[in-house]
């Protein structure tokens, strides 16, 4: 028992403990549980490294201990390496022991789920209960390598040499952790802080990411994310990055992830993963990579440097066809390629140097004595560009020491700058390396990295929202108690918010249909029966009071015939409505991001070839003016070929009103849908025709 | 004068000449136009090679000539370094003295546009003249590797050891030949036959790629594309490859070029010339890579191999992150990944070895002794997919030698296998590299290869098309005279094809539209009025006799107002036609591709999202098929949520009819479109409502 001394912070227990207690280790160097003690040992730790092994009383010339109860030091930070079945009692002990991180290295948890997920639960509530913080299970472990501290029996960190340097790193794949490690190395990176998170079963990778932007060794963050379990720390993290400058770049797996879809509704199936992961890095200013190289050649053109304001890249090189690969992916990247402006080029004129108009400046053989390194310099000191990619050709392989001349003699550091080699040229990539010139290696990942560096953007402000803006609706939807409302309850709840509902009335018999006349939409209320018009209980455009009682007799006695068991909540009476376009609007909680609201557009056409756009909820009423600019087919509706202008202001605002959902408490919504709502006329508002809400 | 020498054979010529005269050869090693012959001299050459120079009498040891006419021996192929200027003459010289092909290193034609072209022109007419085949002006030279014959200056031959082996290759980059030869070295790989293509003045790569198909040491053909330029010979080139097993694999720039557009159609507008390659690839049975490194790295993986008949793929690795990364960007191009079979799963359990039905076989540590590579074994061995990855952890890098043991002691190279390193693993990848086997670095290009290897398929058969399929329209149309027709006269042209016209009238005055009852669509007919709707020249659903005549006298009226130098040609007046949904059919010549057929959706939504396929003409009934499936819009016609069946087979024969304006002689048309088609209920057609036909 060492309850007397007091805790360690948690960055600190993480990356320098005081003593690193090493629970499960092996006294045989040809098991992997030898290698946390090795790696430890050889690291010039200061801290005290403790072996806990029963049948041990030394391990490679240190004292071992049965438990770690019996250590008689502190111990800030526990290494489990014990058999799954094993690591309850360990937590038992660090939690006695007053142990303040645990590292789990032992599989054998949720990634096999039934059992293993229940024994996760039991340690994380072990641990929970008793102040002890855990990483893992099933992780790699951890390495401070700006002191020297490893935490790991990964065999990849005792194999590479590591640099220490800027960049901090936090995986969940902890195979990919060593590849990106041998893969970094290779390139000259060095590393202050690196993390495998494995199952996050407490520490996640948005908690271990902010500890990591407030180490005053780390200049950036980089990500390995196979998903997002704790969005909201991430995001906390992604803002307090950019308020200290320090870019967080991300590579996601789950691009092609299209499996996880809510089938309830149409705008769940409608927004895959990837799209809301794109969504969620955009909003919080972290920079995403397609390419896995561009995780590792990204950071140097970034570091130190903040969100640029335009997209615009000026590109030189000395090869015509190495550089057409890059300007033709950044091309269909959608970043802008631009000519030198006419001021530059009337100016190197002047010392006979003569650039076309054109976006790419091409100086065959470098253009002779110098003009290269010239305009080089130019285009670096210019505004016309948010960036700069200099393509060097055989040079760059045949006489790689000149990239010193050409390019780090003028390249002040001003504005980002890009280097692809064209060739195999490891030796000049070698020197951009060591002189921290962002160096690519492919004409792909360069273009990957220009389009993540060029689109970057600091974090989307926080929507606006005063408690007065949902607290009638949140009233409303308590009202109906926690089932699924019908149609007419979920648009009466969209109301409160300022959704302008369809003015339907519900009639439980045909009499109650007196004195309507129609047009109307006649709809069976049923919350049994999910898809009305395929079950035939909705009927259009009748028109007439006779033809609307009938219409509803008719529903009611075909829901009584053929759903005899479903409850029955009346017949929905609406006006007809009619506008310029239909979309669809949605709510829901991702897994992964958090509540979002979706764009849609409506109809047969537009189901066939989807159409969306989906923002984090809540949304400001920019954001929603920007999705709905971002479908393509609403252009119809602002002054396309003199159709009539349709109003999309009013629009905007209803896609903002449904984003509120979000805020009600305790995230009453789950999901919610409007399907569809009918844009009128400019000036003439947007009308929610038919609704869905799901209570959480 | 040497006429009497018997010419040598083209491939011959340009691979393995009798002499080579290298005209503008240098004495000064410091210049670029010293190097081809040193790199003859030192390569082994057994033929002789002859300096031309006036200013000298020997160069480098051996006897220089003042001119090519003074040369006493066969001289099979000349290589010339002569400024621009001087050009016109050495030709002419070459032909004198019976030279075979001419290669063209200097620059200062085509490619400075005006004057150089005219110049290109003049050396191309010379050399046509005199029976002299040329490559380049602006090329870097060719290398026949096999033989160790060089024609070229290039600094990066001189530099590096290029290996014997199977992969030729055209490149239309001088810089980008040197760049790859590089990269290919760098991974072992040898090549046959290397050429630069420049200027494409006379042999141009259709043409060359055809020599090296039929080149007995060229196993594979590598193409580095800027544009195309003979798209017919590459054609056939592909086409005897396939013949002869010999994989044709490009890597084109031009993804992002989306401002080659005619402006005159709308279907011209529809498909950027990114589209039009893939499908000219597609057709051809070429495989086309999108990166750069996939050059590369895909060879190995289809040396030896004809195309695939599915494109079922199986994964096994000993790291998930790592084969994650493959599997994501597999899905996300479309690559099914499967599953292994209960067969499998059940005879490999027997082993002990426990397989899970998920698509990725991960076997964690590689599964303990030996399993990995028993399971390999079985998948090579098993016809439930066309190709295996096999991706590779730690190991790769740790224990590269593993590499034997653990995959090419078991891999017989009966089906395609490609290996990736999750590490950084140059040890591992030179084992495989040495092995024949195909190992990728990174996971784009994994999956880029996989792709591209997975979508191979042979050439599509020539659609079969019989002179009686198009003499009635081709004689219509000539009957017209070579002007832009009329909407009523390419309705007509189109009808002799097969497709149903709109079964209008043309009325010159009011009085003859007596007797029409309409509803009608009333346009004005003029050749000089381009856009009559826009212009306010078209009335639709005019119904009776009255109120046609009141519009055909006002379309007059404001056309002579109006428009009075515009030819009026009558009033069209057609029955209004209803449908169930509208597309564009289109025609033109491609400047790279040749004749291609265009089918787009119809209306205003489809125009703001656009959605088209795109063939080569004369297209198949089957292709034609195709191309109706391949638009998700469409599907609304073939059985989608009871919406009723619109007649697709009509759609389909229509689209064969009008891809058989490519067989009208002599290329009599250049572009011809549909626009719209309206396609009625199942059964009862399709009909062409407007059209226009542009003679070439």
């Amino acid at each position: 028992m060492d309850r007397e001394t007091p805790r360690a912070g948690l960055a600190e227990a993480l990356f320098h403990p005081r003593g690193i207690a090493l629970i499960g280790a092996s006294a045989d160097p040809a098991k992997n549980n030898s290698r946390a003690q090795r790696v430890l040992q050889t690291s010039g730790y200061t801290g005290r490294i403790l072996p806990v092994n029963p049948g041990r009383a030394e391990i490679f010339g240190l004292p071992a201990f049965p438990d770690i109860r019996a250590v008689p030091e502190p111990v800030d930070h526990a290494f489990l390496m014990v058999p799954a079945a094993a690591v309850p009692e360990a937590i038992a002990g660090c939690v006695e022991k007053g142990v303040r991180v645990a590292t789990i290295y032992s599989a054998g948890f949720a990634e096999l789920g039934g059992e293993g997920r229940a024994l996760q639960e039991r340690i994380t509530a072990i641990a929970r209960e008793g102040g002890l913080r855990l990483i893992g299970p099933n992780c790699l472990g951890l390495v401070n390598v700006t002191d020297g501290v490893p935490i790991t029996n990964n065999a990849a960190v005792e194999a590479e040499a590591l640099a220490p340097g800027g960049l901090s790193m936090v995986s969940q794949s902890g195979s990919m952790m060593g590849a990106l490690l041998s893969r970094a190395g290779a390139r000259g990176l060095g590393f202050a802080k690196i993390v495998s998170v494995g199952n996050e079963c407490d520490l996640g990778v948005g908690e271990i990411a902010g500890l990591m932007v407030e180490d005053a060794a780390t200049r950036a963050v980089l990500l390995f994310l196979e998903t997002l379990r704790d969005a909201p720390a991430l995001a906390r993290a992604a803002r307090r990055a950019h308020e200290l400058g320090k870019p967080v770049i991300a590579y996601k797996l789950g691009r092609s992830d299209v499996g996880r879809r809510i089938a309830v509704s149409h705008t769940g199936a409608m927004v895959g993963a990837d799209e809301l992961a794109d969504t969620f890095f955009r909003e919080n200013g972290i920079l995403r990579v397609d390419t896995l190289e561009g995780l590792v050649e990204l950071p140097r053109l970034v570091l130190g440097r903040t969100p640029p304001k335009g997209r615009r890249v000026s590109v030189l090189t000395g090869t015509g066809g190495g550089a057409a690969m890059v300007v033709d992916r950044l091309g269909s990247l959608g970043v802008e390629v631009v000519p030198p402006p006419p001021a530059m080029r009337a100016a190197l004129a002047t010392e006979g140097i003569e650039l076309s108009d054109s976006p790419l400046i091409d100086l065959p053989m470098g253009g002779g004595k110098g003009q290269y390194t010239r305009v080089l310099q130019e285009i670096v000191a210019s505004e016309h560009c948010d960036a700069v990619v200099a393509v060097l050709g055989s040079t760059a392989r045949l006489r790689p020491a000149q990239v010193n001349e050409n390019i780090l003699s003028v390249y002040d550091g001003s504005k980002p700058l890009g280097v692809f080699c064209a060739p195999q040229a490891d030796a000049a990539l070698g020197i951009l390396d060591a002189a921290g010139v962002a160096g690519f290696r492919t004409p792909e990942t360069c273009a990957d990295a220009l389009h993540a560096f060029l689109t970057w953007r600091g974090p989307r402000p926080l929507a606006a929202v005063a408690e007065h803006d949902w607290r009638a609706a949140a009233q409303r939807l308590a009202g109906f108690g926690a089932r699924r409302l019908n149609e007419a309850e979920a648009c009466a709840v969209f109301a409160e918010l300022g959704i302008e509902g369809p003015g339907s009335r519900i009639v439980a018999t045909p009499e109650a249909a007196a004195g309507m006349q129609g047009p109307a939409a006649v709809k069976l209320l049923s919350p049994d029966i999910p898809h009305k018009t395929e079950a035939g209980l909705v009927r259009l455009d009748v028109a007439g009071e006779d033809a609307i009682r009938a219409a509803v007799a008719e529903l009611l006695d075909k829901a009584a015939r053929e759903h005899p068991s479903a409850r029955v909540e009346g017949v929905l009476v609406a006006p007809m409505q009619r506008g310029l376009a239909e979309v669809i609007l949605g709510f829901r909680r991702d897994p992964e991001v958090g509540p979002v609201v979706m764009l849609g557009m409506g109809g047969v056409l537009a189901e066939l070839k989807r159409s969306f756009c989906v923002r984090l909820a809540p949304a400001s009423l920019e954001t929603a003016r920007e999705m709905v600019a971002a479908l393509p087919e609403l252009r119809m509706l602002q002054g396309f070929r003199n159709l009539p202008r349709g109003d999309v202001e009013a629009l905007a605002h209803a896609i903002r009103a449904l984003s509120l959902l979000a805020c009600l408490p305790p995230e009453a919504v789950a999901e919610a849908e409007i399907n569809p709502l009918i844009i009128r006329a400019e000036g003439q508002g947007a009308v929610a025709v038919d609704g869905l809400i799901v209570p959480n």
